[in-house]
């Protein structure tokens, strides 16, 4: 009997990416060299492919020089890092996502009422710290909330706002929001999870359960992916987080009937149809 | 071996039954006659000790005329019923609790900044009834969240704004505010629950996993004292809700080293200790 393969019906490229993206080949055509603070996106890959267009990640400013184009990810930077790149002469394409921006000036909002914010988040990613740089300039005072034992650190706060990183676990934030809920007297949450998330991790839980076999496609460095990854391996132990179809192993579709696909908002198209192509190939040879 | 009885830190009287019940007493003693629109608190027990000292329950202002005493309850009343009594020449005492005072405040500042309100609340609890009224003399939109299933009434609201009934369970209304946390784009959490309300519903998650059996005292017309003892339930089986010592069952002992006893928030201590002693009789009987 031939398998199935399901691809979740939103999976790969979000909006910002590809925004990002077709911003960065844009340019690449336009001046000798384009420059990005870090990879484009947290997909490998699809950075190589950028470098192969002329779009080079470079990992501090102190590389580029006056008239250079610098591309700002859709992740964003800290309003500083901005001012200092234009002061320098550099050429600044700001390809930060909409909905990140929305998430600027959801922390600007907060501070500016007088709330202690909490951002629920990765600390170390790079959308965190350009939000977290927006909290920096107008004075505020912040918290990262990563884990539940983060939670302590709202302890005496009365007055809390809430904002995610655009891409949080859905779950994880309504949990961290209820139990602040409980602990401060006044709270004020701005769902600043995005669309493309919510759609990814709720194509999961419906995809994950009803599959044999579940293969999550993005990069190991691809924060919404590795959630994707994590939602769907409690929803069924045999979930998979490849980065491209050489990573597939033949024994993971031993006696398998239905594979589930996702991807992360980072991870290209091609990866995804290699990928369902290669497990096209390992389960016809099976049969 | 002699049984352990074991009193919740936290049970019985909160500040806000207390102070209802002596504006009862002292208005009781200055004039004739002194009524209470609905049992001033919902313990049968307690209001008909009240009733012997001349204070009696109405069902109706209807059956009030000028020059009467009237005690508003610890639960409040909409706006307008304390007008209308004011305007018939009604001397009204006000025993509102000035935590649901908090709550009238909290709905009023959430109509006028224009959130839709979410009462997380029972429908008919006369409480809720009284918030209720604050939220139409401001002219805003409500929804009472009684279960989970009322949350889907919230789907499309953009701008919410939660608040709870004094007494809700801390568990329930948690769940909510996450729930809506994802839904809508901003929500504004006033936590309304008392304090009494946290640190007997705190009391009851260390006692209840401890003891063998727990009794939960409280008038069975009791949001607070129910809410209680399904928190009780929950934890461990062997949980009942008894009104006062009478509907104690010697069966309910047998076996048993150790009985953990709380008190809704409208529970006298005389009906506490009541239903303490009578378990030490029973159990002492036994051994």
């Amino acid at each position: 009997m031939a398998v199935k393969i399901l691809v979740a019906e939103h999976a790969g490229f979000c909006f910002g990416v590809k925004r990002a993206i077709n911003l960065a080949e844009k340019s690449s055509k336009g001046s000798n060299k384009v420059y990005t603070l870090g990879p484009l996106i947290h997909n490998p890959q699809e950075v190589e492919r950028l470098s192969s267009l002329g779009v080079s990640t470079i990992s501090s400013e102190e590389d580029l020089k006056e008239g250079d184009t610098v591309i700002i990810r859709s992740h964003g930077v800290p309003p500083w890092k901005e001012r200092e790149l234009k002061q320098k002469g550099i050429k600044v394409v700001d390809a930060t996502c909409p909905y990140v921006k929305a998430v600027h000036d959801a922390v600007v909002r907060l501070v500016k009422e007088g709330y202690f914010v909490v951002l629920v988040g990765e600390k170390n990613h790079p959308e965190v710290v350009g939000t977290l740089g927006y909290v920096q300039e107008y004075g505020g005072d912040c918290t990262v909330i990563e884990s539940r034992e983060d939670i302590k650190k709202i302890l005496g706060k009365e007055r809390v706002g809430i904002v995610a990183q655009t891409t949080q676990n859905e779950q994880f934030f309504k949990e961290v929001v209820g139990e602040i809920a409980l602990w401060a007297k006044e709270v004020l949450v701005i769902n600043t999870i995005c669309n493309a998330t919510s759609e990814r991790q709720e194509d999961v839980y419906k995809l994950a359960p009803n599959v044999d076999v579940m293969i999550v496609v993005g990069g190991k460095n691809s924060g919404n992916t590795r959630r994707l990854y994590e939602i769907s391996y409690q929803l069924n132990p045999r979930s998979y987080h490849i980065e491209t179809a050489d990573e597939l192993r033949d024994e993971w579709f031993n006696d398998v009937k239905v594979v589930g696909i996702t991807a992360g908002a980072s991870t290209p198209d091609w990866i995804i149809k290699d990928v369902y192509n290669r497990i096209e190939k390992v389960c016809g040879q099976r049969s």
